[in-house]
């Protein structure tokens, strides 16, 4: 499906909390073509995730934040088209930061790598054998240091992080006790994620659900929401809980900080501790964390789900929707077909 | 100065914040006569404590609270003057918790430790090589984990914790930031104390102060305050950052719980670390402790500072005044002369 078109998703302005459709504009231009040590890919399939937010945030972050009128930062599969970089032929299959666009040119070191032929979909790299698994199992086993029999909550468990955050929790020995919102979910993370125990937090009765969950406190929390989710969790750790921050879904903008309740308290009595997590301090180790998550799913002991939009016009509402929880598994935007 | 009389400060009632003289009452009883097993001790030199308010309140917390009716609990340093328990024998000095009255009859395993003659003074078992400096010790070192060249950030930094927080980060290396109420404990904190720079937080400019003393950040902050100075901290955190809470002592009730600015997105673009901290973890390695301590103290590294009450009279007020910030150096009551 080659085009002579590039249809390319800019940020038009800058959002102070999640951004919206409006934020972004579509434009078309000549496909492009690789220079000397670069590669063309066509994309494939885009990723949404949570972190786009702090990407097109103009907050300090922990990266550049997307320029106004620049394509959308965004990782993605795709398949190389032109190749003049060694290593890359037309017809392999990589992933990268590609951004919301048909076809990206870029240099070879921007090309995270290459995906082989593999038993497992190739749509994993950018789910639970992407940067949603590596950051689960960095976040909990680095972060979190479950230990046989501890209780584990986790916020957004139903999420393509959290899910598999839970996933990991029970196949290390713990007691994984997911916080989702609505029925559906709640029943995703019993059925899908095999948690022990899940709680809606939109419900009448969640302080109660959680305490019937946790009768001896939580010693690792798993945090991707912050807000009235985290201040219900952190009255319950246990003596010498760890509390993995990993995102902050629940705070629409941090543009002025907002207040909560003061953890000092919480943390002073039960020497608890709370850390800030990001996937790319890891960066050395994601060959081998990825090689076990590959064995986890291929066992069967981790299971994911994908939610498919279908075609790049979706980009533009795609994060927003996320923010609203309307999606059901880790979200990726089919551009083209393939590999095949 | 053998009384015939006991007199004991009791709990008469409960704050819910700061207590303040009102809520003790001094009572007069016969001296106690030491059971089988037991010792009579003399108080000489009592100790006072920000802890004292967790003590005597309410709320959940490490240790059960003083029930009301009974003696203030106290750490104290004391001579013997009856013993029916083996191993102490009149004249010797000890330390324990030993409550807010002129005598105490306590079990030999109530004794936390004889006082052999030293060249140091006896009041630093209640100081710099007692709770303040093992906290210190422990917190900075096992929780703060510094590393040469770190800015080390301390809240009240003139006081007899935060001092030795200071002192200690200077020892392994680091850049000391004291910060504390009023011109004089700044003063102390550069002339006594050694910080590398002493910021008044009641000043004008406390912020911009920050700003100048910390250039790169700040890599450890030792927090015993909570409140507007840790919001100022939080703010200008380093990537990496260990944030070890101590103590609350800017925080005057935590029931209801006070609102803050939330910490969590701080904490994880900073992929930094906060954590609680409670010196009683760390008994098995008192001993270990205490002898660096001495070293440091005997070759001069390690500058303290009292501040003598004079009368069990003074005890009720005592805590309320150490929250006012009246102290300069560790506060202690004298009650009786000794040991000599």
């Amino acid at each position: 499906m080659t085009r002579t078109v590039n249809r390319q998703v800019l940020l038009r302005s800058r959002p102070t909390g999640i951004p919206q459709a409006e934020h972004f504009e579509i434009v078309e231009s000549p496909v492009p073509q690789p220079g000397d040590g670069q590669v063309l890919v066509r994309n494939l399939v885009l990723s949404v995730e949570p972190a786009m937010r702090g990407w097109v945030n103009a907050v300090a972050n922990y990266s550049d934040p997307v320029p106004i009128g620049a394509v959308m930062r965004s990782l993605a599969i795709g398949r190389v088209e032109a190749s003049r970089a060694p290593g890359f032929a037309p017809g392999d299959i990589v992933t990268g930061l590609f951004g919301w666009q048909d076809y990206a040119v870029v240099p070879a070191r921007g090309i995270e790598r290459s995906l082989p032929p593999s038993d497992l979909p190739v749509t994993t790299a950018l789910g639970v054998l992407g940067l949603n698994g590596l950051s689960a199992y960095f976040a909990l086993l680095d972060i979190g240091q479950p230990r046989p029999g501890d209780t584990v909550v986790v916020s957004t468990a139903a999420g393509s992080v959290g899910s598999c955050v839970g996933q990991i929790a029970r196949i290390k020995g713990c007691r994984a006790v997911g916080i989702a919102g609505g029925p559906v979910k709640q029943r995703q993370c019993l059925e899908d994620f095999g948690y022990d125990a899940a709680i809606d937090y939109k419900a009448e009765g969640f302080e109660a659900a959680l305490d019937a969950a946790c009768p001896r406190g939580i010693d690792v929390y798993f945090d991707n929401t912050s807000g009235a989710i985290s201040d219900a969790v952190l009255r319950r750790l246990a003596v010498g809980a760890r509390v993995v921050i990993c995102g902050t879904a629940a705070v629409a903008s941090w543009d002025p900080i907002p207040l909560g309740p003061r953890v000092e308290r919480h943390l002073l009595v039960r020497r608890a501790r709370m850390q800030g997590f990001l996937v790319f301090d890891f960066v050395k180790r994601f060959g081998e964390a990825r090689r076990e998550l590959e064995g986890w799913v291929r066992a069967g002991q981790i299971r994911y789900r994908e939610d498919f939009l279908d075609g790049l016009e979706h980009a533009p509402g795609a994060i927003a929707g996320l923010y609203r929880g309307e999606n059901l598994g880790k979200r990726l935007i089919r551009i083209a077909p393939g590999p095949d």
